[in-house]
Parts: C-alpha cells; structure tokens; sequence
C-alpha cells in the first residue's frame, strides 16, 4: 500500500514536471554523425584490443586480490594511450575475501571427487574440513518448509535449475536466490554447510562462484557450488535413498578491508563539459575466469564508443565518461562509492548506461527517463534499428548494476539489453575467457554505445537527471 | 609401391575365393525378427540404465586404478542380473599408471595459473616442478624442423587445433598424432617438457588427457594438455614476443605392472553355440570424468542389444557375445589379450563391432567382410534404414579399436559409425558425463546393433573369418 500511495504521488510530480516541460531534442545534425559514427564502429576494433590486453596482460581480477592494482594500473594507461582528456580514480573500500582452495568428494554410498568452487565471503571449513551427510532440497522453498530438526548438522543441498534466456530472467529468478539466500537460510536452521547446483545454464564441468550473504546474527557456514553435471550426480546418488555423506573443505575467508579505485577516463565536451554520459563496466572479476565477458567487455565497449566519439572533427557537447567500476560482484561498492562522490551533481549526468551482461549483440533498448525526454529516446532508436536494435518503450531502463545506485539518486538511464542466451553458461566460471567474445558482436555493441552516448551528449534538453527523479520501486 | 603390389595379390585370392563361394544369406524369418527387435530396442532403457548405473555408482575407471576391480564386479553382477548365459572373465596384464596431482602456470611476462592435464605414461616432474621458457610450434611438422638448440632445455608448446566432424576425422589427422607423437620428439630434441593444446573440439577450461607414448632409447619427459582457451591464451602471450616462462609440476608415473580383466557375457546361441557374434566396448576410462560416452555407453548398447535378443521366444543360431574390455586407453591391452585368446578359433567368431564413440546416432554402417558376404550385409543394412543408417559398400569397416586386434587375427567385422561431431568436445575431459548422452540417441544405437548381432547370428553362411582372412593394410 505504502507503494502505491508514493507511485500516485510521483505521477501527479511526474505530469506537472511535463506539462512545464520542452521536449528534449535531439539535433538533425548530431544523427547524420551518429549514422557515421555507428558505421566506423562495425569495423573498429578498439574493444577487442582492450578486452584481448586485459585478459591476457591481467587475467583474473578478483576484488581486492594481486591483480585489483595491476588492473588499474593497466586501464589508467590504456585510457591514457588511447587520448582521453581526463584520467582519474575514485577509492573505493571493501572487504578482501580471499580464496585458497577447495575440496569436496562424495564419500558414502560411492566415492566421487566433485567439482565445486566457494561462494564469495563463504567462511572456511574447519582446517581438515568437515563430513556430513547430505539433505537435498529441490528449491529454496523445500528448505525453508523443511524442520530444523531435518537440516541440523547436516551438509544441505539445493538444486533448482537455470534455463538459458535471450533476457537472462532465470538468473533473477532462479539462480542468483539460491546462491544469495541459500546459505543464510540454511545456517539459521542449524545445517553445517550449504551446496547448491550452480547458477548457470551449461552443462559443463565448470561450477559457477559468485557472491553470497549472511543475515545479520547468522553465524556463516561453508557455502560452495557444484558444477551442473555433479549436481545431477549428486541427485542421482541421493535418489539411490542411501545415507550420502560428503566431505567439504574449503579454505577461504575475509581477511580485513581493502582500499581500491573506480577507474574514470573522459573525453571533454566542447560546449558543457561539466555534463556528461556516462558508460561503463566492472574491472572487477571472479577469479576462475580471466573475467572477459563479465567484464572486460562492458569496460572495453564503453571504451570503443568513447575512443570513436573522440576522434570525430569535434567533440560532442557534453562530454563522455567511462567507469570502470571496482568490485561489483562482491556487493557493488564501487558502484555505490560513485554514486556517493556524484550524486551532489547528479543533474550533470545527462544519462547513463553500464554493459554487464557479456558482448553478444544488443537487441533492445529501455529507458528510464522523464516523459519529456521519451520522443529523444525514440530518435535515439531509430538511428540504431539497423543495427538490429528495437526500442521498448513501455519498461523501464535501470542502466545496469554498478550505476543503479546513481539512477537511485537520480540520473536518467537507457539498459541497452544484450542478448543472454548464452552468457549464464560462462558467467562467473573458469569458461569466462576471450575465446567467448564474438568480435563482430562485440563492435555491435560498440556502435550501439557510440550512438546512444554521443547523442545523448548532444541534446537540446536533458533526460530528467535530477536528485530523488526516479524513485526505486523495490523488489518485494 | 611394394603395397600395390601387395594389394593386387589380395585382390586375385579374394576374386578365386568369391567364384567358389555360396553368398551368405538372411534368412527372411529373421528378417522380420530384427524388424521387431529394431522397434522394441526404441523403447527399452536397458542401455541407458546400465550407463547410469556404472556412472553413478562407480564412476572414473582408470585402468588399474582403485575403480578397475570394483567396475569389472559391477559388470558382472550387471550381465548375471540380466540373465546371460555365461559370464566369465580373462586376465589382461598392463602398466599400472598413477596421476596425483598437475600445475602449471605461466610465470612470466603475464602471471596465469593454467588449466592442464598430464598425458597417460607421463613421467613426473622433480619434486617442486620445473620452470622453463616455452617455445611455440604451430604443427608437428614445425616442430620436426626446428633444431634442436632452440628447443634444448625448455618446454615446447604445439598448438594445432581440431575442428568437429561427424566422422571424428580432425582426431586422427590432427589431434592423436601431437599427442601420441610430440612428447617423443620434443624429448629427442632436448626439451625439458612438452605442452599440447588438447585434441578436442570445444572451448571449456577443461584439458583432454589421453596416452602418449616414447620411442625406445628415448628419455621420457613431463607431457601435459593444455585446455583450448589455456592454450589461446599461451599463443597471444608468445605472440608478444617477450620471453615467456612457465612453471610446470607433474605428480604421475608408472608404477609396476596389473593385472585386470575383459569381462565377458554370452547368449547362448540355439543351434551353433560354438560360433558368436561378438560386439562392446571398454570398461576403463580416463580419470577426470565418469566415462560416460568413453566408453560406458559403449557396453551399454551392446548390453542392451543382447538383452533384447535374450528375452526374444527364441535365441538366435549362433551365440551373442558382449565384451567390456580392458584398458583400451593405455594401449589396447584388452583388446590384444582377448585376441591372443581367441585367434585360435577365429572362424567361430562370424562377425564383431565394437561401439567407442560415444552415444549419438549411427549414422553409416561399413563392413570388411568376404566378398560372398555383401549381400547379406546389404539385407542387414535395410533394416537399418529407418533408423537413418546407410551402408557404404564402397569402405571397409574394422569393427573398432578393441577388436582390431582380432579383425587383424581374421575375424569379420562391421563398423557401425556414430555421429561424432560432438564426441570429442568431451572425450577424455571431466565433461564425459551422463548428461551428455542422449537417451533417444542411444536407444538408437541398440536398436541398430540388435539388429545387426541378430542377423549376423541367424545368417545362412558365414562373413569370412578365418585365420589371416583381413590382412591390415597398415597406413603409411
């Protein structure tokens, strides 16, 4: 009730802001160099050189870990090398987790080694680990139905499986809960460790890390991800209706605070540049992996897009930022560090968009934006239909995780949505490398961001950034 | 030259033998019979449930390893439990070879831990690892080429890559040759050890092991595999130019002699019992998987074959034999053993297939049968139509790797080819898993080799086994 009182009052602000309000536009000139700027894109390979150097030159980049400087170091130079105007960083604090192995084998009723990774800021097993028999659950649900009596001492499994999606809805519905939730439930009923079958789509021998969370006075238990095949095993086994036991260690942990950086490079815009788009990805990435599609890529499109829009005969307006963001995957801190340092300017970002989920071809746009800006977004769109882009303009677009604290504070956001059908079979695996990035998808990618930055960089008006414009509507 | 002359002989004995030859013919009561079986064989699970079985309550069988016995008790317990005639087993001696543990990082200029899988009758590493410069090749040839002070003392890398076929034809060409042949060269050429990019077809962090082996009077050297993305990632850093270190620690060996077994199972034939038709596959696999599609299926279908024959109202004429071999991986060990066995009565062994390529559809049948015995292959082959099977007369067909052995010794056989573009995506990774059997696919396969071990049982005449009958056209 609470919420829908709070919508109807932003819809009456919302109407009395439009009434008073001049369409922004978006000028003729600036779409002719757009239609340019797009096709000099499809034949750019500037991300692809950026996304190859730094998952070759850095590799994984756990937050935090020997490569959370490295890599700065190395986007500092990049962003330098590549001529941008403004080069700098933003600290940005958060806890170090650190990971130093893991072990987990099927001991009873038939021995089997399983592939398993530790869950972010899982605690470790006792040294030596721990044997417990297993209790399987289908879903989150099951577990939460289930006595304490049942679940007490025991290793807790649950299973529910993703399905591959061109939007990637299953990991919001299905994986990423378990993985978040999971462990935090199963502790509060006394369980002595939590297993899940990974939140990914694939059927490879690869489990799928990513990051967990305790309830506040939850003590944390051991939480670790079995690949998809090893989950089957596991069923299979547990179907049998045989006492199952497995021993589980992990050695892993937090291990104090850690002071890292947002990465930000600009190109200065002719007429305003104190406002400014703005793109981007993580720098961070999980560790398996040399975090190339998630997210090297985000970074490295964002890049692309910026790298063009400079070399055109003038710069835009406004001028063109991109963050490469700190430590997104353990709790979104650099994203939240941003949005603290900017949100006192927040009318200056004109709109903003983040790439994070992989490099595969960008099939839709959504915005949210005030409903003055909404003809700007559709001149927007039309300039990117031939890259095979459709505009919908009746949901919203949030900008992607790292920026969704800033659009909370109020930034206009467009979610230029990539097509994840296949990124939840490498996402947060050791399969996250190069070899997964299609080049030619990649440059689509580029071109759709050099479009939707250098136009919104040139608009007559703006999107609606201003502070407290876009109130969250909660998840319940 | 010598070998054409060889084969114009072969051909002059084999026209003289075909004049004084009565065609082998199906008999068309049993041809309907095996159209009969083909359906049943659609429905029944015998094949899927025996692949599920090994996988799940045994799971990896490297030869002489802790899994070698109890997989041969489980077999056996599987052939009595669905009701073969007899069940026996013959002894195989082979080399005992241990994998413990494997390394590998790039050291220098880009850190990187490396995803990597020491190759059967690997030798060790000394204790704590070596580290050494890498020298690339891109081919085996290239690698013959170099001389040997560029290759002295460092550890060469050769990095072709296979790409799928239906009939697995890059594994011959591209990728057995680096593995079996490279170690041995590189080590006469002075290198500290030898790295290849697995042979395989994928692209997951998952190295293909298999065998290698060393020419006599040559010092054996770590050897390892590199997975497909490992192996990208060492060539973009070489590509740089700057000198590139890799560490490499290898805990493996051989480790005296063991002796295992071929676990065999028999329907006794009603009016010839003496005389069998021989199909399976082999019993041990790699370690890093669960031997699914190498080879479990493989005995599977044709346990679910026999099955199918066994609860027919009456047994076929000759006898139906199912062998799980041993150790096929390490150097057919089985497969020789059973034919030193059984040449001595060759001619009683009307025709053999052995199914080693995993679980997806057949798709062509070929024969090496005498020239009488076409027909009746081509009778045979009719019925395998509406399963999609079509009959090459024009190739031979050597019945598979474990009954090479004996088709050499003599004995007819028929090479019944699955589909193997996906095979070796898989095979000999920690991906040959249950999961990637199809379980529509390989009810196909029984129904296909109950179709054929019925009718080669049942046929009026023999297919030319004899002692010597297929001398080996050895490749050059």
């Amino acid at each position: 009730m609470v919420r829908t009182l709070s919508l109807a009052f932003a819809l009456v602000a919302t109407v009395a802001a439009q009434a008073a309000d001049k369409p922004t536009r978006i000028p003729d000139a600036a779409l002719k160099t757009a239609e340019g700027l797009r096709e000099r894109a499809l034949s750019d390979n500037t991300a692809w050189d950026f996304t190859e150097g730094l998952t070759t030159e850095i590799g994984p980049r756990l937050a935090a870990g020997d490569n959370d400087a490295k890599a700065r170091e190395w986007v500092v130079a990049k962003f330098k090398s590549l001529g941008f105007d403004k080069v700098w960083t933003e600290p940005v604090k958060y806890p170090k987790w650190v990971r130093r192995s893991e072990h987990a084998q099927i001991t009873a009723p038939y021995p089997h080694t399983l592939a398993i990774l530790a869950l972010g800021y899982s605690p470790a097993t006792p040294s030596g680990g721990i044997s417990a028999e297993v209790v399987g659950f289908d879903s989150l649900d099951a577990l939460k139905a289930a006595s304490n009596d049942s679940v007490r001492g025991k290793i807790v499994y649950v299973g529910p499986r993703m399905h591959a999606r061109k939007d990637g809805a299953d990991y919001g519905l299905v994986g990423s809960p378990v993985r978040t939730g999971g462990p935090s439930l199963a502790a509060q009923k006394g369980a002595a460790a939590f297993l899940l079958r990974s939140a990914g789509t694939d059927d490879n021998r690869l489990p799928h890390t990513g990051v967990t969370s305790f309830e506040k006075g939850v003590t944390p238990i051991p939480a670790a991800a079995l690949s998809s095949p090893d989950a089957d095993l596991l069923e299979r086994v547990l179907k049998r209706g045989k006492p199952t036991t497995i021993e589980l260690a992990l050695d892993c942990g937090i291990e104090g605070e850690y002071t890292g950086a947002n990465v930000i490079g600009e190109i200065t815009g002719r007429g305003k540049p104190n406002e400014y788009f703005v793109m981007g990805g993580h720098l961070d990435s999980w560790d398996p992996g040399t975090g190339a599609i998630d997210d090297a890529a985000g970074i490295a499109i964002a890049t692309g897009a910026a790298h063009l829009i400079a070399q055109l005969p003038q710069h835009p307006r406004r001028s063109i930022r991109v963050v490469a963001f700190a430590n997104e995957e353990a709790g979104l801190f650099g994203g939240k560090a941003y949005a603290d340092a900017h949100e006192k300017d927040i009318a200056h970002a004109v709109l903003g968009s983040e790439s994070d989920l992989g490099a595969d071809r960008i099939w839709q746009i959504t915005a949210s934006v005030k409903p003055s800006a909404r003809d700007a977004v559709g001149a927007i769109a039309q300039v990117l239909k031939p890259l095979g882009v459709e505009y919908d303009a009746s949901a919203e677009g949030h900008g992607g995780s790292d920026l969704s604290a800033v659009h909370a504070a109020g930034m206009a956001a467009v979610s230029l949505h990539q097509d994840a059908t296949r990124y939840f079979d490498w996402h947060h695996t050791a399969n996250d490398t190069l070899d997964k990035i299609d080049p030619e998808q990649l440059r689509q990618n580029v071109a759709v961001y050099a479009v939707v930055s250098y136009l919104a960089a040139e608009a007559e008006g703006d999107f609606g950034s201003a502070p407290g414009a876009f109130p969250q509507k909660k998840e319940e």
